[in-house]
């Protein structure tokens, strides 16, 4: 759960959901003309204008942090859910990771704050999907007493971990409490914890084979799960327990597997921001190089929560969506222990956070009918208003804020014949090198590889418009060449590869993509080797950012090193191969099977729907495979 | 707390103290004749019938277990607590233990449930008189579920304990709950209790000694609590704590320091009755032969829940209210244990449970005024209803259900020239040899001194009404010999001296008093030593009983072992020293500095009030000393 400040986390601060897109607007923008101040507009009158088609969010509202997914192993649809209205978790149903139904009309919730155990607010959960009397187990966060924040004394009580079950003629549509008390009740003892919410259940061989034995009276390995939060005037922190009895009902406490100090980084930082204050949202799970694996090299996503300096009371300035890999062992003092091996970002977009995923089992529906073998799926949430810290969005008038990003399938990637050179062998970055080739000279590196789930990414090339492809071409001087055929919409998938040659490592040269262009807008997206980086330049992305401060027009940036290769026994530069997604507002840039940044770009003009090459004019670029599919796909088409 | 059926546990059942005593009834009942089934009475008709004057009960309404209590450091008043009408704890000060002032209009709470901690109830609490902030502070039970018995399962959460404060303003009238989740919000992990209540605090030399360090952060020495309860297919057992830091806000567990088999007995169960199936109300205190002293002989008063069998679900068939001394040890597993050397009755009526006492201090205005020192007072409840379960008590027309027993002061008590023999020697009693003296065949004997509070007692017997001596006398023949002078009332205290012949023990031997007697009424209360019991026979106590199937007519008993002794160089037997309480209803018969044994006497008859000799014409028995004061006192002078 994203704990932003006290008012923003208090039922009061729900936007209103009484609208629906069915709400005919009193008023429709005109998208040729300059924009007013959009907080001057009427409520709805925007709901249309960067509405998504092909990402998951509710009919209406704010969407919050992804979690409570689980495969129904009674029908083998996968659910993905979500935080809802800041008023529990609501969810959706999808055969094929491309369409999804609501399980509640209008989007509404499965499971709502209220009761004795989450007066005040349900946090996110995880579901055992075969768990209590067999059935789909949520292990959510009772919420008793707000606000919380990592920057505030903790109020004891805040935060416990509570189970609710839903059977076979509920499906998902309801979470039904369990008649008890919490069954995590309470932080460890004298634990001064910033936080301690958001329990991740996940099986782990690795865990079982190198603890002491655990429960004899369960029928299955058991179950674990880690809580995300930290300990003040320590850092942040994953507290790991497991399960003690069949029916779930207590959890034993393993200590905190894995700590860090506060503020401080992976590395130096580049490559995997900040550990932050707090600890959110962790996940643990195993990948090997096809997708999920239990018994194969742990990884974690997490978020963390970052300041700036001075550190405001109950501002997190800085939130990075980070994911990690590593090994665990016993310490002398018989408790388990996590070691980062590798750590980067999930996301690097500044608005990504809080990701939450699930086991996809190759026997799901989806992966039943495209053939997939047994997955780990991620989602990450995007924030529709900066963690609600936006100045002035025009909520109101969108009437709906945030959504899901694409399901992205997780793996183990490898990157063959990189030369054993000082860039491949920087310690503490987002890879590892697994195997040397003395030989040749050459490394195997490591790296969690990160794709839009194959069943998305298909649909998404298949889209309802028209595919066309640019001729390759190698640009060497300054400026902007439109695409011969651009898209008519604001809804399209853009593939590219750009190679170089291998003197631009170190070069000034910047190049790529201009989208949503217009002679009034555009947004760069290009890379830079300066600092190795993927750059998407919002400044002139809409002119609504002009009129209206909730409409932010900042840069983003990721990092992605573009490794020397050896092929043919010559050294080459590694390509960029791109895969660019806009779902009008959204958008999502993918590179090289590792790297992901999403951010809003949220064009104004009717007519920046242009493309163009771009380049700086500083070494050259050459540009192949250049396809648009234009009209993606309606997520929902069951909704009105 | 008295955890009783799901029914009576809940608010639901509290019955309604709208009605007050200043409501006139509607028709006064004429005790000159028959009663009616009182239940067919107008509400409140009975409300003086059988009102006690000089013991602690609220205006109106039912009072449950007392607790609550301390001694206000700001104004030396003792404060003591009551639950009230099943919501909350209400209570009153005293400045002499005799007369008291309600803390609230129309003894309202002080404290009540339906916070987020304790939704559905608050059970009994303790006071830290200087806890956080110097403020007195109440540890207590917060209920979130319900029902609550040994006897069901247990549902997870149901008891928690929390904190609130009182502050100088509000010196006890209100406490404030701390705004923050229980502080101890579990029993122990994975532990299967039958319940986890009636947090008492208290410190002990003793602990601090025997314990590996503790928090070094306190600038007192640490108090403890013990929880009472039990664990299921195990059986009773009280938890410990120690507190961990300045603020009260952790309690570090120590263990199940006190655990018994289920439903087994302190020896042979004659002198202490059952450990039952669940502890209650745990007390733990220190006492010397003055009183309450911290490094002295290590003292509890505990109830037991017990039952008949079969075992009814929901129902407590039988309360033991007992005491218990004992030694604290180090286990080798590194952990605290309470050992039992003696335990018996605090209390042998039925009705009387739920005993919660408290330090009062040389400090206090009571003690000041009376110059006593140290001391720990103990208050009994006396249930009206038979713990809610008697059939068709005249509850609405009574208007009022239950009492606290008056204050008892505890010391260790010495019986000094014991005769050496079987009798002084029998192991696992009430009692334990402290010394032998080889010379002269003769051990001193210790055990639990229980004696009316000094204060109280010396306002007793300076009653309102006349007091009058009968002559000495022996009885030998069978029959009845009415006192010289009867009161002409329902409320007196009678002492007396009766000295039994050597030849007495084993025989068939009766002897005693009749009290609230006339030609169709009286009650017994008579020596019997082919039990070593004294009895309280009420077959006959009350006309009602024959009308109304709640006046319960039941014989009540408690074991007393009249010792040899050795007195001028001649075993002669123990005399019997009794002080008898009659408060309208209530009967409290104590003997010998270590017997108590209370229970309801409602007589009907205006005229029911001569005091009779009785004897079975076995043997002889010499009255002594024989004084009736009448009257008694108003302990509520502030009451309308």
């Amino acid at each position: 759960m994203v704990a932003h400040s006290a008012a923003a986390s208090t039922p009061l601060s729900v936007p209103s959901s009484s609208s629906s897109r069915s709400t005919i607007p009193s008023t429709i923008p005109n998208y040729n003309v300059a924009p007013p101040n959009l907080t001057t507009l009427p409520n709805n009158s925007l709901f249309d204008t960067w509405r998504p088609r092909a990402h998951i969010l509710p009919p209406t509202g704010q969407i919050g942090d992804p979690c409570m997914h689980y495969t129904d192993p009674s029908t083998g649809l996968f659910h993905v859910g979500w935080l809802y209205n800041g008023a529990g978790i609501a969810g959706a149903t999808t055969a094929d990771l491309a369409m999804y139904q609501d399980l509640n009309p209008n989007g509404s919730q499965a499971i709502v704050p209220g009761g004795k155990n989450d007066p005040v607010g349900v946090f996110d959960g995880s579901v055992i999907p075969e768990g209590i009397d067999g059935l789909p187990t949520l292990l959510y966060t009772s919420v008793s007493y707000l606000p919380i924040h990592w920057s505030i004394p903790y109020t004891r009580g805040s935060e416990t971990q509570s189970l609710a079950v839903t059977n076979a003629s509920s499906a998902g549509r309801n979470f039904t409490k369990l008649p008890q008390g919490p069954v995590i009740p309470s932080p460890p003892f004298a634990a001064n914890v910033t936080a301690f919410r958001d329990p991740y259940v996940f099986q782990s061989p690795h865990l079982d084979a190198i603890l002491p034995s655990g429960p004899t009276n369960l029928s299955t390995a058991p179950w674990y799960t880690v809580i995300s939060g930290g300990i003040h005037n320590a850092g942040p922190t994953q507290f790991l327990y497991r399960q003690h009895d069949p029916d779930f009902q207590y959890w034993e406490y393993l200590g905190q597997w894995w700590s860090e100090p506060t503020n401080s980084t992976w590395g130096n930082g580049t490559w995997a921001g900040r550990w932050g204050f707090n600890f959110e949202t962790g996940n643990v799970f195993a990948l090997d190089a096809e997708g999920y694996n239990p018994s194969g090299e742990i990884f974690g996503t997490l978020g963390t929560e970052g300041s700036d300096l001075p550190i405001i009371p109950q501002v997190t300035s800085i939130h990075d969506q980070l994911w990690v890999a590593g090994n665990v062992s016993m310490t002398d003092s018989d408790s388990v222990t996590f070691t980062p091996s590798m750590a980067g970002f999930l996301d690097w977009g500044f608005s990504s956070y809080a990701a939450s995923g699930k086991v996809l089992p190759s026997s799901s529906q989806p992966s039943t009918d495209s053939g997939a073998p047994d997955r780990f799926i991620s989602f990450v949430w995007l924030t529709g208003d900066l963690y609600q810290q936006a100045e002035a969005f025009p909520t109101d008038q969108q009437n709906w804020t945030g959504s899901l990003l694409l399901p992205r399938e997780l793996t183990v990637l490898a990157i063959d014949n990189v030369v054993d050179n000082a860039l491949s062998r920087e310690a503490e970055t987002s890879w590892r090198v697994s195997s040397t080739d003395a030989a040749s000279g050459t490394v195997t590196l490591r790296t969690l590889g990160i794709s839009i789930a194959r069943e998305t990414k298909s649909k998404l090339f298949s889209g309802s418009g028209s595919t066309s492809t640019e001729r390759d071409r190698t640009l060497t001087s300054a400026g902007v060449t439109p695409f011969s055929r651009s898209p008519e919409s604001k809804f399209f998938v853009l593939s590219a590869r750009i190679s170089f040659p291998s003197s631009a490592r170190d070069s000034a040269l910047q190049s790529g993509f201009q989208i949503l262009s217009s002679d009034e807008e555009h947004t760069s997206i290009y890379y830079q080797f300066s600092n190795e980086s993927i750059v998407v330049d919002r400044s002139k992305t809409s002119a609504a950012s002009r009129t209206t401060e909730g409409i932010d027009s900042a840069t983003e940036a990721g990092k992605l090193r573009l490794f020397d290769l050896q092929k043919d026994g010559e050294d080459v530069l590694e390509s960029l191969d791109l895969t660019i997604v806009v779902d009008n507002s959204i958008l999502e840039v993918y590179a090289n099977g590792r790297f992901a940044l999403s951010t809003w770009v949220r064009s104004w003009y009717a007519n920046s729907t242009e493309i163009r090459f771009v380049h700086n004019g500083v070494g050259e670029a050459t540009f192949e495979n250049v396809t648009v599919s234009e009209g993606l796909y309606d997520a929902w088409p069951d909704r009105k």
